[in-house]
């Protein structure tokens, strides 16, 4: 089958430095990710998208899967900082909000990477690695700041915070049933904050 | 091919009716998912282990993920039934430590199957319909007996309650970091029935 060389996204081509062949790479995976889904993502029409070899793309990533991956956790990271303006509440809120509406926008490309993960090791090890883990460990940290500033008391199991705020939330994606929305992660804060008992019953 | 008839798991082949085939074939289905994981269940084989006709596993399933799943859901509802003894607190820890054994034991079945649901749209309906909402109503349904009595406060939103519980087992199912034990389930209720917040800082 012939095929006709598609345009290339960056000039210099056949010179570029890794690093600038890795971006256009990730930001062509990030193009088809985001307007086809991942199955669109093979390294056969990555590479021609980023005017990369295909031997590269093999080099440098296990899976289609793990290039996905990779892709998608570049397009969002920024949108995933975690904010310190001293008021644990008002981050927590301000990180919730952008984490719902990044799941609103692109809530079936998380799902499906997610998804494919529970059925390719190589993929559910980069997620682990590269995303998971960095991410929880953000959250502690921020946590962790909130704790020594007499915010969240002794005692209280961080990373289990992490699992009832940004865990709820994967929950409802993936298990979908109840609208996943800006009020949802209020009330999930809200919860932790307030506790839902009535404050009688709050006996240790 | 010549295939060679299996020997038939129970008595009165081709008499028998069909609830008796349909309980048969999940038990079957059963079977193959606990020993063997989610590919290993195709209408084929599981069709040769319950002495059933795979035409008629055609007609009663859209897929053999749908069939895997409802052999699932079969073989634990009872583990999974909501107690009430009047104390919600005690409830809730006995639920949640009977499902976290229960992941522990079948977790990478459950999360094969949850995970073939972001891509299978047919698994996903009766995943959602058959799981996931008849399982929320229950947990709801104890939840908001114990808001009559007085044990939850008014104004918490009980679907939010079940993804911080159910729905953070979940998370550390899918996105493994942290171990899913007993001590976990302890601490999500803990959180969510003391606050994490120090007394002090509890304002609504």
């Amino acid at each position: 089958m012939t095929r006709q060389t598609p345009p290339r996204l960056t000039p210099g081509r056949g010179r570029r430095p890794a690093p600038e062949v890795r971006r256009a790479t990730l930001a062509a995976a990030a193009d088809l990710l985001f307007s086809q889904g991942i199955r669109s993502v093979t390294f056969e029409k990555v590479a021609a998208r980023a005017g990369a070899s295909k031997v590269t793309l093999y080099k440098w990533w296990p899976s289609p899967g793990a290039l996905a991956f990779e892709a998608y956790f570049e397009a969002v990271q920024d949108t995933l900082a975690f904010p310190d303006t001293g008021d644990i509440r008002r981050d927590l809120t301000t990180q919730l909000h952008a984490f719902v509406d990044l799941l609103h926008r692109n809530g079936s490309v998380v799902a499906e990477i997610i998804g494919a993960a529970q059925s390719d090791p190589g993929l559910a090890t980069a997620l682990s690695e590269q995303y998971t883990r960095p991410r929880r460990d953000l959250a502690v940290e921020r946590l962790t700041r909130a704790r020594e500033a007499g915010q969240i008391r002794e005692g209280v199991h961080l990373e289990v915070v992490v699992d009832q705020l940004w865990g709820a939330c994967y929950h409802r994606l993936l298990l979908p049933a109840e609208p996943l929305t800006t009020d949802f992660a209020d009330a999930l804060i809200a919860n932790l904050f307030l506790a839902i008992t009535p404050t009688t019953h709050r006996a240790r």
